[in-house]
């Protein structure tokens, strides 16, 4: 393969490029983990010089790196920065991005593509890649990063995964979803795997049930429009959660690789039960509707929480509880697995001594560590009280957590797909929420439960469940440090 | 049964009276927890009047409890005290004992007998009491507490256990061992069976292998006469670390009741294989010949390591390594598990990455808490570290955990025989050390490794758990912490 590599991002005006993409390599340079001859290159219709674009981009890496921002280093990178202007949904800018691409490059070189546009202009981009011969692998690999959201059902999905085939095999895809690339979600499968003492009880004889919370604390802002045709079904659950839960609930794969780990996500995804309306409920802030740009009377949900069902020999019989929504009253992202209680409790409780169960918190966000609640001794006494174990990621390393996109891109760049979501995966998931979505939507759209801000949203999400004898638990992460995202 | 109590120590001139019983009763009387009729009457052939003898335990709480101290308290708690002169162990003396008692208590009282005194002492004094009368239930109880050494050998232990029933029956009988009085010994059975989590990969199946440590930086000191006589084995493995060891190998009982928790303890101990030579390692600091009291050419061992094995379904091939010695390096006493690697590592591991084993920590003294080292991700690269979940008692419960004789007295008093020596333990546990000892003792005594002061022992210490491909493994506890014992 080639030795030079170029990343190619399209949409290169956008927010995420200067405060996402640009930081994210930037600080991977100054890690020494790009490749030694590398291009950055920015596309999009907006008129930039190539000195206007990386004066941009020095502004956004010093507002949004500013720990890591230093001029040195800045002075290495950014002579790797180039612009390009166009509109590659047409097929002949698309024809001079190839050329000026050519002329930056001047030797066979091995191209990222990253498709950070609107969704509605993924299609057209790839299929000029597609004319313009650039996604051809002579000598030098290719690779095309998809953003989010990958279609917004089963249907526009596979219509997607069709077009983005007819130029690409999968293996040159790597769909993002950020929640991947962040280290606490990966360390669910380290923690998992890389230990003895918990895959033994990681199962329908020792755990209850799970819990996963992504919690927010802002509104929809200035996405309402966006939002509005979206809902939090579609921009958490079917992506984001959803990992989570295949990180927590999936069997071992023989091996941390793109194949056998996405092969076992496919299998948990396609072993959840189609989920009941009973097992949903809905919810929108109260103001939902007064936000610039939402749709008079709309039902789109800004809170949603469901019971899921996994019909497997490990997980049968215990409910997985996902609840996520915005302007709730805490920012935290989290999964907690609550145990079943000891099978015979040998101490003689006294009047008001309880015994809680055990349940370990894996703490994704903001505060990144992983708790575990078990009983102990009162001292002087013979009853209990719940206490924690506790570690915390930033007492533990000197190594900073790194950003999803650090991550992420530089996977990318090796080939690696284990953190990207494949073809037949992001189906199943849409396949499995369909129609869940469904019922939120249309002339008999349920009604969502208002819910006033700084909650924990409706009413309903309790009961859903109360009526189980359960509820949602407390863990030990710590919430609304704000620190990060 | 009657409503008023006395507590009639004897041996009051001793040491641990005024160090550790008096402080303790005058911490229980703080917190109510003593009966509200109650006589503290303390017994030894000094002649003191009561006024002299409440001086000099005021003086020791003052010392050995400064932080409860408070005059209001003490004036409250001082009347209850009395001094009765006489020599226990001649009948007449006795006699005077019994009648100057009935003279301060003036009712029928319970009365719990601690025999605080020399251990050629037990016999004679329980004999007096038996020909006094003193032990006999007239709707009052009568409990005896032993204090330790019980026996020097299966023989001696037998005898005074024949002695000890031809007056009290077993109920009536508490034999101490204060590391059972401790609240993180205790814990252990409530970390066991309070939660749900360990107690499935408890068991030879996930461990590999149990690592007790009780490590002193004191030497023998002026203790040195009677230590010499004696030797680490009977001084602190054929009791303490025994009985950490039944605490931690033990099958779970059925309810947390003397009858309940002795059975397990005793099925425990008599399945212990028989310890061979080369499972034995004994060692003595290198100028412990030289302190006063120190036979020529001793071989008392004042370091030991032992391997033991329990032949039954849960433990069948899992080592237990007990080591404890004088004059170490650091002052700790921890129970370490450590538990078999992972069955399959499906992380592709780099040059230099290295896979820890789980170990769990359950820190006795002076650290008391729990850790657990678990493997986690390194942020922003694929490696693990050793990372550790912490738990320690101080801050998590406000209660402070209190000195184990105020436990096991209140618990003598109650009637709870939960947390002392069985005859038949005591038995067993002799049945099992007599052996080990005798190999360290006679004409063909082994003669000790040397160790330096301040080491972790001698080497060979260290060979025991290397030839089996195992290492004394390091635990999370702080060492050398030197708060409270």
């Amino acid at each position: 393969m080639a030795d030079a590599t170029s990343i190619i991002i399209f949409g290169a005006s956008g927010d995420l490029t200067h405060r996402k993409l640009i930081p994210a390599l930037y600080n991977q340079f100054k890690k020494g983990r790009l490749p030694e001859k590398i291009n950055i290159i920015g596309v999009s219709r907006t008129e930039y010089t190539h000195e206007a674009f990386r004066e941009l981009e020095e502004k956004g890496v010093r507002e949004f790196a500013p720990d890591s921002f230093d001029d040195a280093t800045w002075a290495q990178f950014v002579p790797n920065i180039w612009y390009i202007s166009g509109d590659a949904s047409k097929p002949d800018d698309m024809e001079k991005v190839s050329k000026e691409l050519s002329n930056i490059e001047r030797e066979n070189t091995n191209r990222l593509y990253y498709l950070s546009v609107a969704p509605n202009l993924y299609e057209p981009i790839i299929l000029n890649l597609g004319v313009a011969g650039m996604a051809e692998e002579n000598g030098a690999w290719r690779h095309t990063i998809i953003e989010k959201p990958f279609g917004r059902n089963l249907a526009s999905a596979q219509a997607l995964n069709k077009t983005v085939h007819r130029v690409f095999e999968e293996h040159q895809v790597y769909r993002i979803d950020h929640y991947l690339g962040k280290e606490t979600a990966q360390n669910v499968l380290f923690f998992r795997f890389a230990n003895t003492i918990f895959e033994p009880v990681w199962n329908r004889n020792y755990i209850d049930n799970v819990q996963i919370t992504v919690a927010e604390t802002v509104d929809v802002g200035r996405r309402a429009g966006y939002y509005d045709s979206s809902g939090v079904l579609r921009d958490m659950f079917q992506n984001h959660i959803l990992q989570l839960l295949t990180l927590v609930a999936m069997e071992p794969p023989a091996a941390f690789d793109a194949t056998a780990l996405r092969n076992e996500k496919v299998k948990l995804i396609t072993s959840i039960r189609p989920v009941s309306a009973e097992d949903m409920v809905v919810g929108q802030y109260s103001d939902y509707r007064q936000a610039e740009g939402v749709t008079p009377g709309s039902t789109t949900p800004t809170y949603a929480a469901l019971k899921l069902q996994v019909d497997n020999w490990r997980w049968r019989g215990v409910p997985f509880y996902l609840r996520c929504g915005k302007a709730l009253g805490t920012k935290v992202t989290k999964i907690l697995v609550e145990f079943k209680s000891p099978p015979h409790l040998m101490f003689n409780l006294q009047e008001g001594d309880k015994i809680a169960r055990n349940i370990l918190s894996l703490c994704i966000q903001p505060d990144e560590g992983i708790h575990l609640q078990f009983e102990a001794k009162i001292p002087g006494m013979n009853g209990f009280r719940s206490s924690e174990m506790e570690f915390h990621y930033k007492d533990s390393f000197a190594e900073k957590t790194s950003d999803a996109y650090e991550r992420l891109i530089v996977d990318a760049l090796r080939g690696d797909a284990s953190l990207f979501t494949r073809n037949d995966e992001i189906e199943a998931a849409w396949r499995l929420f369909d129609p869940i979505i469904a019922r939120t939507e249309g002339d008999h759209a349920r009604e969502p439960e208002l819910y006033s801000r700084g909650t924990w949203g409706p009413d309903a999400g309790d009961t859903l469940l109360t009526k189980d004898g359960r509820q949602w638990q407390k863990s030990g992460c710590l919430h609304d440090l704000k620190h990060g995202e």
